[in-house]
């Protein structure tokens, strides 16, 4: 199948176009980047939005996706969804049971789950994931969800990808959010205490409001009102955009399991994306991600460059004797190489 | 400090020295590469090993390595020690208490912890962790520890820059060993079953060892004599080399709390060692490890250079009304940047 013929069928919108280009993409095949700079040409014009899910391992995040792919596909909307496993392959094991029990939602034509493998991702997880993403928006998805396990650096690259985070936390994440470094806390725009019928859910809920208000510089944030289980249980969080312009991320409860709170969750969204037109940042954002998409390419092209040159591996193979007896380091070489390279051939 | 000063405080062994040396390479500071290239310079000659622990959260890798150090301190050597957690900041949590509790071992001026941060680790966490094994290494200890959580690709290539990997399990790893990837099970040179005393240690064990027999191509490789609850207690693994030169990684039983098995996995170690020197490939892999590093020390300066080159953010941002309303894609703008840098200054 060429490029051109995948590019029709995602017009067609034929699964089997998408599935080909996917794999295409994921494991940087030729053409992959032409196929994309098509699908380019077709984003930012159906109103697609892309939503991340992080969170610990058993926070219950595919239950939730479960759940908002119900709630978007009563809307009438067609999701697509990207399942990212960087941690280990311990959970990975998870994901793909979790990828077997979401299967009855995939025979539905309007909806699409594919879990990514995270080998081979040259230029980086979140890059290739958000183009993936892409090829979800030019299928003709108006909701693509970002499902990602763990939140360390590259979960949250991952998640920085969708224009709404969602980060999902249930009672027993370990000790409490002390654990969370800084940069996932302020990831999320929409906190969810999941499992919200289990003991300590309540007490997490205040960690977190607390978290959020000393992150706003006000350290009771109008915690009060929501300490009682009733707030907890029903899952009512607030979500206005206050003062200045800024968006006072909700804590939500909800009990995915048996679908509580995920109507709650599904307005957060849409008050968060409204926040987002409204404020400007939606299409700053949008710019924003461009310009890291085109670094990230140009790393990529760099890299494929220094690879294709032959001269760089031939000096390295003739300087690797006196690197191993430590008559130059390898940093020497490398400064040697690029320098080679660079005065060497300017086509 | 100058890197001249930090060169010798580690000649003259002062932790000071080593400390700080340590943040300039995690931290990638002005000179740290200079750092390097003297440190290097000093390696290899005072038979130094390196050895990788790795293994999913909850393995017991911790109490391992404190009895590690314990073993190798009674036989008078120095041990350094680098822990990494490339995977959460929820388990990040766990690591941090894990460094406490070592806190007693550190008192002892042979031997230093250090925790890794992952963030801004450019050219890779593997890379940044080796060098930092490197000033380990320079300082004079004779046996360097690292410990990374979780068995993703990043921990792969972080447990790789050892000379020996030890790969540690316990019965409640999730699903068993189905759920690892191939990978995982390649890097590691001895297998352990920690908390070797719970229920399911036996069927792990010999699940791993039916799973190396497959590898090799025979599906029984002498399980049966290892079967008995007795041999799982002992922790009596074999390891020897087999016909060609190949290493027969052993599976160990240990009950890392209690010190079981942890003078076998010592020995084990030495084992393995004299198995790399007698093959050759401790030279061998010492070289491809040194061209490795410097691959990406190159790909390190080649992003430096890159992103000081002003002319590839000016047109990047040219561009990028283009970009973003789809007459351009990313991928068309990073090759004309690359193509304007290659020919533009060849100095």
């Amino acid at each position: 199948m060429s490029i051109e013929h995948i590019v029709e069928g995602l017009e067609r919108r034929e699964p089997a176009a998408l599935a080909r280009a996917i794999s295409l993409v994921e494991n940087q095949r030729d053409g992959f980047e032409r196929l994309l700079s098509h699908v380019h040409a077709r984003l930012g014009q159906g109103g697609t939005r892309r939503i991340g899910i992080t969170g610990p391992p058993g926070a219950g995040k595919s239950t939730l996706t479960e759940r908002l792919i119900q709630q978007f596909r009563a809307q009438g909307l067609g999701v697509g969804v990207v399942a990212v496993d960087p941690t280990s392959p311990f959970t990975g094991g998870a994901l793909l049971g979790d990828r077997i029990r979401m299967e009855s939602a995939s025979l539905d034509p309007r909806v699409f789950i594919r879990s990514m493998a995270t080998r081979g991702a040259h230029g980086g997880l979140a890059t290739t994931t958000a183009e993936v993403a892409d090829l979800l928006e030019a299928f003709g998805f108006e909701r693509v969800l970002i499902e990602t396990v763990g939140v360390g650096q590259t979960e949250l690259d991952v998640a920085r990808t969708a224009e709404s985070t969602v980060l999902a936390l249930v009672p027993e994440s370990g000790d409490g959010i002390q654990t969370l470094k800084a940069g996932v806390m302020e990831i999320a725009d929409i906190y969810v205490i999941n499992k919200s019928d289990r003991p300590g859910a309540d007490k997490l809920r205040q960690e977190v409001e607390v978290m959020l208000g000393i992150r706003r510089g006000n350290a009771f944030r109008h915690v009060a009102p929501h300490h009682t289980p009733e707030a907890v249980k029903g899952g009512r969080g607030r979500s206005r955009a206050v003062e200045g312009g800024e968006w006072d991320p909700p804590v939500l409860a909800t009990i995915a399991s048996q679908g509580d709170g995920v109507a709650e969750l599904v307005a957060a969204l849409d008050r968060h994306y409204l926040h987002l037109q409204q404020s400007g940042k939606l299409v700053a954002r949008r710019r924003q991600r461009l310009a890291e998409r085109t670094r990230a390419a140009l790393a990529r092209a760099v890299h494929q460059w220094i690879a294709e040159d032959t001269r760089a591996e031939e000096l390295l193979a003739r300087r690797l004797d006196e690197v191993a007896d430590g008559r130059r380091s390898p940093y020497d070489v490398a400064a040697e190489i690029l320098d080679q390279v660079r005065t060497g051939a300017p086509r």
